[in-house]
């Protein structure tokens, strides 16, 4: 079983790849049988949003389309060929409209908010959507207890939306918190699928408000330092920069640097290989073994670079490919 | 003030035609000045629904959309040139799709919600709906509490949704009733605006589901027997026969005859006039006179007779210029 913990549209991307690369009709995968069954996404609700009295999921949403090939290819968000007349029209009834929901779109979460006002918990309406939408890899919820992203900011305390959709976030953020965290519990699955996974990978999304409310409920963390299967992290910084998103000015906020290596400080205690982008090789090698060298005595990271900028399908399975090799050398290794 | 009591699409359509008459730019209509604010609707809401979590007033929503001049013309409800995407999406989700709301539909509805999530009472909610789409008449549910039109029938107990559009009133109904009616209230102004009317007016509207709930409401009927202006009903039955739905059928089950007879029978206790269509005159001509006379020394109503078929806005426009000299008429016999 492979275990991806992600959240965001690059995240999403790298799923993508996984999926085709565990399908049986991909001969090159080296896969004799269909292994998408044993894929297991767990993904962020942090930044989960009630929008119009409805239940909205912003990074379950994006990995359901993703893997039933229904994601607007060129938003990254939302459903191909979505139309938006629905809130054209709720715009003209002087409701907020800042956040886009097309009208295919629409029906997700109100059917999610339906089955969620019918007493089901997020990973039910969860596992319903993915099956209605045809998808086959397991599609988890962090956890069923409400998590929010709150960000403290110049313009005052955002949920995770208000700061990035609608403040497009250009606002100076002094601190990050999830809201709930304290109390939730991993959903079911979660805790099991880190200790039974063969491999475990973090995909390329922002360490801090896309993982950061994953590892923020109990036991989460705790379960990915006990686990014996390697842990491959893709970092989500190119160049120095986030391919997409605040990621590299909310690491400087933690104090972190906002390289590839302020990645392997995100995820220091239980990284077993970083997959960097070869922009990143100067800045960061030795800055890299530095950080995990003096933290870690017993698990220091190794770093491996390829190219992780993922603009067609054929880039999602060659990164997809090099992750589940690494893996593999990884697993190898550690055994 | 014009006060006209409606609910469904007949309905709907004499409230399209008085507001045309009642407007300034109407050189025909013999007002001086602009009237259109003086048209009060109080509309049903025994058919209001609960669809995907959303409160749906239908009756509302037609009287919206036609004075608005946003309702499709083919269908009858809902909006022009609406689509339904949506709902498609809605359908392959697995939930309910029986009920069609379309893309631009569904945003009156979310907006609606949000309203009364927020706090505001369903006449709120409809003022502020009314205001958004640029409606200047007076549009006022019968109640803001829920009053639920409950039809028993062959296939067991159903609302008024599950009866008219789901089983596309094709069962047996053996009785109506008002749930909630006995302790809802009469929503602000619906008492004192037929206390206060020029006249009032029951649009071509089913007696038994469109205006029964509304009639049901405490205070409102005793209001309308009180109420010194003229009250004139337009039949909703042509040729013996509705011009839509089961209104036939369901004044049979009431023990009232099928024919504009009929309707006088249902508001016998304050009727002035009837308006009724020229195909009715040799069915209800002398059988009106009995019931009226039998049952009503005191009051005994008038029939007039013309065309209530609206096809164009034209017919809409000539039957309330009609149904305007009724008024004038019987408030004249009445002085």
């Amino acid at each position: 079983m492979i275990v991806v913990f992600t959240g965001g549209t690059g995240g999403t991307k790298l799923v993508q790849g996984l999926q085709q690369m565990m399908a049986p009709e991909d001969s090159e995968s080296g896969f004799a049988r269909d292994r998408v069954k044993e894929l297991t996404v767990i993904v962020n609700i942090g930044d989960d949003v009630e929008w119009w009295g409805l239940h909205v999921s912003p990074d379950i949403d994006s990995v359901l389309y993703g893997l039933a090939d229904l994601l607007s290819k060129d938003r990254g968000w939302g459903v191909e060929g979505d139309s938006f007349r629905c809130l054209e029209r709720m715009k003209q009834l002087g409701q907020p409209a800042w956040f886009s929901l097309g009208d295919l779109d629409l029906a997700t979460h109100l059917a999610r908010t339906a089955l969620l006002h019918a007493g089901k918990t997020l990973s039910e309406a969860t596992a319903e959507l993915a099956a209605r939408f045809g998808v086959r890899a397991r599609v988890l919820p962090m956890s069923n207890d409400r998590v929010a992203t709150m960000l403290d900011t110049a313009k005052g305390m955002l949920s995770f939306q208000e700061y990035f959709v609608r403040e497009r976030h250009q606002v100076k953020v002094s601190a990050v918190r999830f809201e709930g965290a304290e109390v939730a519990r991993p959903a079911p699955g979660v805790i099991e699928s880190i200790e039974q996974a063969d491999a475990i990978i973090f995909a390329p999304s922002n360490p801090v408000t896309s993982i950061g409310p994953i590892l923020a409920v109990p036991g989460i963390r705790n379960a990915l330092r006990r686990t014996p299967a390697p842990v491959i992290a893709v970092s989500p910084i190119v160049g120095g920069a986030a391919v997409s998103g605040p990621a590299a000015e909310l690491m400087q906020m933690m104090g972190w640097p906002s390289t590839s290596a302020g990645v392997v400080q995100a995820y220091e205690d239980f990284l077993d290989v970083l997959v960097a982008d070869e922009s990143e090789r100067s800045a960061v090698g030795s800055r890299l073994a530095a950080v995990s060298h003096t933290k870690h005595n017993s698990r220091s990271a190794r770093v491996a670079y390829t190219n992780t900028i993922m603009r067609s399908m054929n880039d999602k399975r060659d990164l997809a490919a090099f992750v589940l090799d690494a893996c593999a050398i990884s697993e190898g290794a550690k055994a």
